[in-house]
């Protein structure tokens, strides 16, 4: 998986200032951080309906299809804050390492 | 980070079936797709606020957070209906590799 | 305000039916309830946005804008399903008139 | 209709400064801005996923209950930033009276 998301950072930068005519990810980045974010809350309601559908269809390849799109555009607005896929990878392993990832996720906000 | 997804991975399908009493993941699951994805619409909101804050204030940590939160519990609502994080680490990969993941991510839906 | 949300009721009873490609309410319900629920999703994210914006410029015309169109498809998800407005406000008066909307609104869920 | 939404922002601006140990609306207002975006995020949805499970069961309470939720939580945001229901029944009333509701709401964003 690490190649992946590692390459996925990769063409998020290199793409970042390029030309808004031919990239999608440089046309967002143009539009700005309200249009990235937008897209953040499109994707996420995207993946809950397609995850009710799956519950009673029991085909999950939207819901897979739709949080790759999910985790895509919050990529794209942790690189528009200069920030690469590592930093949540990085998160994600302080949580395991520390006291575990479940303990962390269940405090209390 | 391959190693991190894997193992988180490894952890959601483990705690699946867990004492709900002692773990976060187990809990969720026990509660029903429902809360879990209530906790997706939830972490994408906060990351989104946060995003908003970070513009302002240049402090990106909460937005990291934040998205590792996101990406955690769609991985718990994955892990519900039974596919692990290679699915999308395989989703975003086929993007790449045919023509390109922008292309993929432009086209009207 | 009673008229306003009365008639809105009415408009949107009358066009639920009508043609797609001359209504806009018609083209929704044509294209089913997962394209009217994705509208929820990305009004209250545009919502949210312009709140943190608007707490920031002291202009609050856009959250206006985006509330409203977050009613809006809010009641158009209702009148697919059958419902008027007059069931939402029928919901925040049971609220006041018992024992009132703020410990209603408390209650842990 | 007209009475109930008057007499909810009459509260929501009353129970603005009130002690936020005893009401509800307080609170949110004490712990800020962002907190009362996350319910909006929270309460759209909590609409959302009953809307799809009403599509299923036919039962609609659920969503009529989760609708009045997020417009209440709207309004709290709005009397956050100084505005009242009455702007959002402008505002839609506006959308009316010009060129109707429908050819303003498709508009491309």
């Amino acid at each position: 998986m690490s190649d992946v998301l590692q390459q996925l950072g990769d063409i998020l930068a290199e793409r970042r200032d390029a030309d808004p005519d031919t990239s999608y990810v440089a046309q967002l980045h143009h539009k700005g951080l309200n249009k990235i974010l937008e897209k953040i809350g499109e994707e996420a309601t995207e993946a809950i309906i397609a995850a009710k559908d799956a519950e009673r269809s029991g085909d999950v390849s939207d819901v897979v299809y739709e949080t790759a799109d999910l985790w895509f555009h919050s990529l794209v607005a942790l690189s528009h804050l200069g920030q690469s896929p590592q930093a949540v990878i990085d998160e994600l392993a302080r949580r395991f390492g520390m006291s575990g990832i479940e303990e962390k996720a269940s405090r209390q906000k």
